[in-house]
């Protein structure tokens, strides 16, 4: 039997939306650990990591590790039922075929009950090396969003350049060229809403914005953005779940040759 | 002569909205009980049925029985031409062809008038009998809303079992299975917010959602919907505008057959 | 050396707004009296003429006269960019091929350069006779937009009827006719939400909605808009940018048959 309760269905509604542009079908392990998820994404290009661990529910029991394969279309549909502030609760039986999420409202006068079919996926799981990495910026999640989507307009990828105390963006189209310069914050008031340039070596790599602008339909679940960056390794974008866990996405750096810039 | 005038476009706007998605053309019977309109929806499979009584009109003067023909796009359309706090006026002559709509803003500053032109429609009006009905069920309109429109994700009919004290709201389609539970409310602090389930006899019966969710096209009308259903007869479907009148849509159970679950 | 700056971005993307639906390409001329575009919208049917002053920016140095030739879809998409409350500032070298716009957070902790790629165009600059008019009616922006936009539902031209006092705007198509009357405000608190109608002789005369919709697209720029009309002569809708220059609008009436009404 696993059994899976959160006081709020918001932070689901929110994890599947972060994943179900990039992820077709994928499969939920449970174990003792929590809730879990890796998949590339369809196109193989991109891989999205989400964790949510054990101590972040409500209510968390898991008899047997459990491969839960779910269609992401169908979770997130169902998902969109329950009302932000619903309690929500997971269930499924060890050899059986269905997920059950119940809802519940605050005032308990509507409960609602969806079974989902689960599917029997093959994936494999792939390790993900730990890893020191060159770089690592913090910044608000929004304004990462904005820079994607903004250069999105002028290029189909994004060059990053890490020094001490600031990052660039910059990419290059047809219709001209753009540089997003981000200074490290002197002082602020609320951590979550700093840019901080952590660096080990100084970085300039090449990103594709297409596979950054899935990423930042996370943006709803954290204040905050974490982006890690290492010559010759998969970069990672990193939204915490305050509490609860993660959801994290690694994309590889575009390999350049002469032609690019 | 007909004449008649509300304080506020927007009832009459909304009211339009509530039904033009439903029904093509409609005759407005105009007498000295006020304006009524039924129709059954394009399709021949639900009726609509709207009432606006002489007492919630600020002037209301009807000299001879009137039948006005009209296109429901082309007046839903004019009527959006009002702003919401427009004052209004609709008037025809008894022997003309034209309905005309006069708006007013609060200021008097900008007066517009619209004439559309009326149509001859042979519409003959159905009865509809006085009837008991097993159960009633009150709820927020808001909420039987949401309900209509998550479930149309899960299959094309909702069943309804009524118990005392609660209602089942479940739908089965090929993702799975989805079973929305309302509780009657213990206490309220406003009535238009509670739930109450009204039973004579439990009923479990099953409703193509597609028409409960052009019914529900009528929730900014009324904070509170309700719902009257009997075995073998049409579910009725309410709102009340305040002080003025109520649209009602009324549809046929799903004959069950073995085949059906 | 071209240079401009101003405090808020929002002003410059709005007249982007303004006009980007009319213009495919245009020319901005840089003098020493500020930025100006001149164009004939590209079904060559209405004119827009934009003034930037120089004293409305908080820098502006021009050492040469500079005919900058952009697309204007481009450009909007760059300006896009920009947050509202970013400072913006355009610089162009005098012989170069690139206008570049320069946007800073208010903290400074976010900066952008983007380089735009100019383009050569040949466009002949029409002299706009100065001219008295026979009617000058302003009214608040919005009321104007909301006019157009519901009149666009009756039929695609607009007579507009000044007489003392107050202006009909008429439309009349296949469902029926229109006809909505603004009389001038006696008084008002804010100069800028009142109606007022300069007449020196009536004027009874017919355009077409589709362009006048265009131009309310500068709605945004301002709460106040001029309608100066003549008979035989383009009509001239305004828009003040405050501190800052205008965007205006010409459209000529059209010509009248005994076929029209």
């Amino acid at each position: 039997m696993f059994e899976a309760q959160l006081p709020r269905a918001q932070v689901l509604k929110q994890t599947m939306d972060a994943i179900k542009d990039l992820i077709k079908e994928a499969v939920w392990d449970v174990s003792s650990q929590g809730l879990s998820l890796q998949s590339m994404d369809s196109s193989h290009v991109s891989l999205v990591q989400v964790t949510l661990k054990t101590e972040g529910f409500e209510l968390f029991r898991c008899d047997k590790n459990l491969a839960l394969g779910v269609n992401m279309d169908t979770m997130q549909k169902l998902l969109k039922c329950a009302n932000n502030d619903d309690n929500v609760k997971l269930t499924a039986d060890d050899n059986g075929d269905l997920l059950t999420m119940a809802f519940e409202s605050p005032n308990g006068e509507v409960t609602s009950e969806y079974e989902m079919k689960l599917m029997d996926l093959d994936i494999e799981q792939l390790g993900i090396p730990e890893q020191e990495y060159s770089c690592t910026i913090k910044m608000p999640s929004k304004e990462f969003q904005g820079i994607c989507r903004d250069l999105q307009n002028i290029g189909e990828n994004v060059r990053l350049t890490v020094v001490k105390g600031g990052v660039d963006f910059s990419a290059q189209g047809d219709i001209g060229h753009a540089k997003i310069h981000l200074t490290e914050s002197a002082t602020v008031d609320d951590e979550m809403d700093a840019i901080t340039v952590d660096i080990q070596e100084p970085v300039n790599l090449n990103f594709a914005l297409r596979y950054l602008n899935f990423f930042t339909k996370a943006t709803p679940l954290s204040r905050q953005v974490t982006i890690q960056i290492s010559p010759d390794v998969p970069m990672v974008v990193g939204y915490e779940i305050e509490g609860l866990g993660h959801v994290k996405y690694f994309l590889a750096p575009k390999i350049e040759n002469e032609d690019d810039e």
